[in-house]
């Protein structure tokens, strides 16, 4: 008997658990147009309140997996591994990371999206550099992978495509902020893409779509028992967003900052976790034995770098854009900086003109926010703390708004370590 | 500012209080299609979870009586009064009682419905009476109250177009079984209508909606609250549908079990809901002093009938429609019938082909069940207990599966009171 749109709906809402038909069949018929909008939104609103079992999100995920197609990537003959972001402010790692794991003999194959709301995408962030194309077809992207050993760009239509008809639902109807909808909607594409390896940057703050360290850990839990019951070896790291990443949110500004890193430089909170997230990618590879330190250090992972953004179109050393307008934010006082909140400087970013409200709209590529110091470290009254980049002066009033309250400067407070908690399978 | 659905979903799922301003909103841009079908259903779900505070589901109510036109029968002279039952297994009360309340001097203005599933309509019953109309234009309505003093027709698009799209779409999300959504639905509609005083009969055990009493009396408890913060004086009475009522469910068998009602027989238990209805719908209407009994007796209820069939085109002295096909069920023991399962009657009924599984189906008039005993009464072996009517003998094998189990015949077990309890706004 073909399952029913409605008992499914029912024994989902009254707690019951719904069988491997009745998901496998709900989803595939959604995903054909066979299921209407209506009966579905219900059935994830019954979801947001009774959750799932561990088994029927593994089924509810291979199911959106199946309404696509999962990659082979067995032929490239040697380990791949991928890491995925929940999202945050300032959180450009993606960037100096793939080709600093590609650079230590593992490949990347990230399918990456784009930004909405108050944190960027790393396909906006890419396209600063000029010529750079986020489309790339399916043997040139195996080609880029072989010849390469990175590629970052945008997911084709075939990628788990229930999950972009799911998403767009779930963004109209309330039913976003579910830990099993996140959790299967993330690892249903990053499953799909066929790595070996991932690693799941789960980010937990102000700036970060959980905004407390518990459910942050419950996510990242859901997460990497969804790629091991893929056969993905799967590892989470919890880390810090109350406060941005590095020293700049924005998109060309972000470039930058990722090429310091690639260059031996750079902040930080962004070398430790770029280095962090290298080696559980190449631990899950079966490559624990590199060191990614001494590929940043001698210029392996900035001559891939290099390759990978010429290989889709990009000048790697054409100068990136430059904003219309600056606008400097001087430090209110002298003493400890105890906040820099990372959901206000993403939203002055966003103001600014990096990011967009909705799908459609483009964004700014010199627009963007910079500091001079990030939580726990110095400051002295007067001297600058932010930079507000924009190519429409227009915007910085209230950019300026959103960042009221968002400096703390103290005499205390150590804050959170970056990496809050580390996940594995068991 | 104009509300926003997202934000309304996202406030009743998480279990705060939507503003009136937001569901009025709401409930008129969902009837205008401006809200759409997958945003609503989603806030149906989230109602299932959360329920509506009293003054939530007080302002939701009026905004579906507002998405059409209260009607005004102040003109008439004379006092109105209404009954709705929440539908049962051979539940025709409705059919003796407006011309017996009607007798008794106060008006009865029934804007009924067609049945869907084990449980019959109104006007599916009435339209087994040859040349009888369920449809009746505005002036005609008025003008049949104010001459016969009762009329049970069909209800306009113009009443409460905003149950009609909602009930519709509940109907296909697994959002029915939701008290404040049952209660608006209902409430809505007849507050519309514009009857002085309503009774509501709610319907409790096997074959009604509410299986079990404590919800049965919080959906009663809920429904006299809005129909008394409406102004409608309101009453109801919890009754006992764990057997059917009386002895006959289906169209043509019913209307003349009510006519032997309103000839002064009938089965004891309808004679006492129908003359306990009057009761309340005559002093909800300032008339307590008159004894509806007394109107039973006389043939004063009677004439009424003949009147208000006659009205709309029925004729009352022809003969109903008769089966093509009988058959008997005998009693399995003799004893007393403790179990008469009301469900599996109605399941029968249906099955025979007096009831409809789509809105769309046609009914039999001369399909249904009779009975000759009723719980609490001595049956013989072998003594005929069911009569199965059907135009098709071939729905005669499924309907007999409906009933198997469904007579009990034992020595003890008194069987609950017919009328459980009576719910008053204070």
């Amino acid at each position: 008997m073909t399952p029913d749109a409605i008992d499914v709906i029912r024994t989902k809402r009254d707690g019951g658990q719904l069988s491997a038909e009745q998901i496998r069949w709900v989803i595939d018929a959604y995903t054909r147009g066979e299921v209407p909008d209506e009966q579905v939104s219900a059935l994830l609103m019954a979801v947001f309140f009774r959750g799932m079992t561990p088994g029927e999100l593994a089924v509810w995920t291979q199911a959106m997996i199946d309404s696509g197609e999962r990659k082979d990537l067995s032929g490239l003959g040697r380990p791949t591994a991928d890491k995925h972001s929940t999202g945050g402010v300032g959180d450009k790692t993606t960037l100096p990371l793939a080709p600093l794991v590609a650079a230590c003999g593992v490949a990347v194959p990230q399918l990456s999206g784009r930004g909405l709301g108050h944190t960027g995408g790393t396909l906006d962030k890419l396209e600063a550099i000029p010529g750079w194309r986020a489309d790339v077809h399916e043997e040139a992207y195996l080609a880029q992978l072989r010849e390469v050993g990175a590629v970052i760009c945008a997911a084709g239509a075939d990628l788990a495509p229930a999950d972009k008809k799911l998403y767009a639902l779930r963004d109209v109807t309330g039913t976003v902020e579910s830990i099993p909808l996140i959790a299967s909607s993330i690892m249903s594409k990053k499953i799909a893409e066929g790595a070996d390896a991932l690693v799941l940057d789960v980010k937990t703050g102000s700036g970060a779509f959980m905004k407390d360290v518990a459910s942050s850990v419950e996510l990242a839990r859901t997460m990497v028992g969804l790629g091991e019951a893929a056969g993905v070896r799967t590892v989470a790291l919890v880390t810090a967003m109350d406060r941005p990443l590095g020293r700049a949110a924005g998109n060309a500004v972000e470039v930058a900052e990722s090429v310091e890193v690639l260059a031996g430089g750079g902040p930080a909170d962004l070398v430790e976790l770029t280095l962090a997230l290298a080696r559980e990618m190449l631990a899950g590879a079966g490559r624990d034995d590199v060191d990614p330190a001494a590929a940043l250090a001698d210029g392996r992972a900035m001559d891939v770098w290099r390759r990978m953004v010429a290989a889709q179109g990009g000048d790697p050393d054409a100068p990136l854009p430059q904003p219309a307008e600056r606008h400097v934010v001087t430090a209110p006082a002298t003493g400890t900086l105890t906040r820099l909140d990372a959901y206000a400087l993403g939203v002055a970013a966003w103001r600014l003109g990096a990011g967009r409200a909705r799908k459609e709209d483009p964004v700014s590529a010199a627009a963007g926010v910079t500091w001079t110091a990030t939580v726990g470290e110095r400051v002295t009254e007067g001297q600058p703390l932010l930079e507000l980049h924009t190519d429409e002066p227009a915007r910085i009033p209230r950019a300026l708004e959103a960042l009221a309250g968002a400096v703390g400067v103290d005499t205390g407070d150590v804050p959170l370590p970056l990496v809050l908690d580390r996940v594995t399978a068991s």
